[in-house]
């Protein structure tokens, strides 16, 4: 008999919930709010057809070979050059989907037993790219407008134990939906740099604002201080597994080192296809139609939240951009219970308490606004309703 | 000044010595047996590009959507069906290339401390994975026919510090082009088996033979006790990333997750690019091709080294396969100190002491027969013969 003996690590690993909780969901007929998933129509799918086949008949050889871990240099300039600040492009690391990047920088940042920093709630991808590595993750305070700064100097610990880093989503997080404001980022960047702790910049949904964009990200405001991970999952596709990260010219080496060790690199075909689609302002005409696309189903499904949940005393907010809106049950009930018969109605959404790091809000739950159509929106709210007066 | 702490296993982590060996070696006019790139001439690029126009053309949305952590199904069954064994699509999780699958299972298999087993010389991109969770490597002593079985009793270990794996390349291996034969194979089996000794197989070349294919896999004589890991990288082409591991049921799950925290998945777009490419036996027609190739410009360099270097106290391997031969310099001379006067030459190789564990032999280089030309092979071991008698 052959003797596996596991890592401790693998003890702390944990099937995603929300991966379990979708195939709960996958019953047919059944209206899902729970995934994060872009809406298909936003894929442009013509676009990527004309730059495969522009890729593969004119480098199609360097498109399916080997290439660099630090990735295709054409892209990590696109990148240097369409973020809001001055970022050098050997600051760039390209990352097979931001995902990775959580990997490679837990890898390089976090010893067994380090003080990590997360908001209250947090992105659940995080917690579970941290957590092979066995820090010991703190949740700061955080109210509509982002973490509080207060209680962060309180969290940030000191000596060996001093936080590696805190993970913030500024721009409509995932879970919640809500964005920092500019006073926050103000204050905050200035605790940061006054306590000497680094930020982790999470900022996938940055571009899918409604009506103005977020203010200036916060590596933005101290370049030195943070790392920033990006995404082109919600502005081209996630399938093409490609995000990016901009690190300090000190750390950005160990990131680098850390990946080659996980995938060599980044699907170079993959990178060339996105160079291609990227040139001659392709975003600049493409992300406003996701916008405007996300903003009437986030507007539709407020519209039925009010129609239909206004008198249930549930609570809820009002995303400036993004995917995710974040609701909350009246006193005494518990969004996991709610889920079966939510399903029993047809309609599935994510309990919010997977997305706290410690003492998860049994009352919270995240609905997507972006996969499912207007219509499917509305019938899924009244759905819900049923649902909460059924268990109320 | 923000303060960024880096891990102790950070520490662990080094550039590629290959890596920064090819940066030297991309002097114009260099022919360079250094990589272990497969020749582009290889890659079917235009069963690519059909296969890209017709995926995007009848599931875009599916593939450029996010996708299941396990990987595409039809693509799991094909790899399953290929193997050489029983093989459940179950046991089989799509990776980001085989180095990932390094990766994944050296997470959830290695502690900080744990004692590995390797191969003497063995594949620098498999150490390169382990590091960084902190173990222990210990090599076991090999020759011409793979790990000798007696040391490896020896290297073992017991109780709590019993060895979590031996990680072994059978097939044409990297760096030695070696095989093992099927006599090592039986006795290694029957080995681990009885010391319970979990083996990982790492098989990206087995399809690359010249005359026969190399002995059943180690794990179709044992799947309980084997971690398989496959690749396209060299069947198809390294830069869409594709490889895969089957793993015993006991511990997939485990895998699973990994995988899951260190990218969510593998692009989607990618493995049905593949699965497409697969389909009507494509393999069973194109590979063939990549042998004939492989085999003429592996004789090519065996040709130019009887004629070369002959007389100059080296010896090399005669590989069945795969894309390396192996050197030995005369006593007294050291690889490492050869490469800058054979770069002065036009040629480069990789020095062989990188390869070990421990106690690297300074005498040892890698050449790689398949990214040159049968003619530029023969001008570079020419030059390769100048170096040395320039440095005897």
């Amino acid at each position: 008999m052959t003797a596996w003996t596991l890592a401790e690590r693998a003890s702390k690993m944990n099937p995603s919930v929300i991966r379990e909780i979708l195939k709960v969901t996958e019953k047919p007929g059944i209206i899902s709010l729970a995934g994060g998933l872009p809406s298909p129509h936003t894929f442009p799918i013509d676009a990527f057809a004309q730059a495969a086949a522009q890729v593969l008949a004119h480098e199609g050889a360097a498109a399916l070979q080997y290439a660099a871990s630090e990735g295709y240099a054409p892209l990590r300039q696109a990148v240097a050059e369409f973020l809001p600040w001055q970022v050098d492009p050997d600051q760039v690391l390209i990352t097979t989907g931001s995902q990775q990047g959580l990997d490679l920088l837990a890898k390089v940042l976090i010893d067994q037993g380090s003080r990590v920093l997360v908001e209250t709630p947090t992105y659940l991808g995080a917690l579970q790219a941290f957590t092979p590595m066995q820090p010991r993750i703190q949740a700061v305070a955080s109210d509509d407008d982002g973490v509080q700064v207060d209680d962060l100097a309180a969290q940030v610990g000191s000596g060996a134990d001093k936080a590696r880093f805190l993970y913030v989503l500024p721009n409509f997080q995932n879970p919640t939906g809500r964005s920092m404001t500019e006073a926050r980022r103000q204050q905050l960047s200035q605790a940061a740099a006054e306590l000497g702790l680094p930020l982790v910049e999470d900022n996938p949904y940055g571009d899918l604002w409604f009506d103005a964009p977020p203010p200036l990200p916060l590596t933005a405001r101290n370049p030195e201080g943070c790392i920033y991970l990006g995404s082109f999952s919600k502005v081209l596709a996630p399938g093409l597994r490609l995000g990016y990260l901009v690190a300090p010219h000190a750390i950005y080496p160990k990131l680098l080192q850390a990946k080659q060790a996980a995938d060599l690199h980044t699907p170079s075909f993959n990178q060339r296809l996105v160079a291609q689609v990227l040139q001659g302002g392709f975003l600049q005409r493409h992300v406003p139609t996701i916008r405007a696309l996300y903003q009437r189903q986030c507007q539709a499904m407020l519209t039925a939240l009010d129609e239909h949940l206004k008198d249930l005393g549930v609570t809820w907010n009002r995303p400036a951009g993004g995917m995710f809106l974040w609701l909350r049950l009246p006193a005494g009930m518990d969004a996991l219970a709610l889920l079966p018969r939510a399903v029993e109605h047809n309609v599935a959404f994510v309990p919010g308490a997977a997305f706290y790091a410690q003492d998860g809000d049994q009352r919270t739950l995240r609905l997507s606004f972006v996969t499912a159509s207007e219509a499917q929106i509305h019938e899924a709210i009244a759905a819900l309703a049923r649902a909460i007066r059924a268990s109320a």
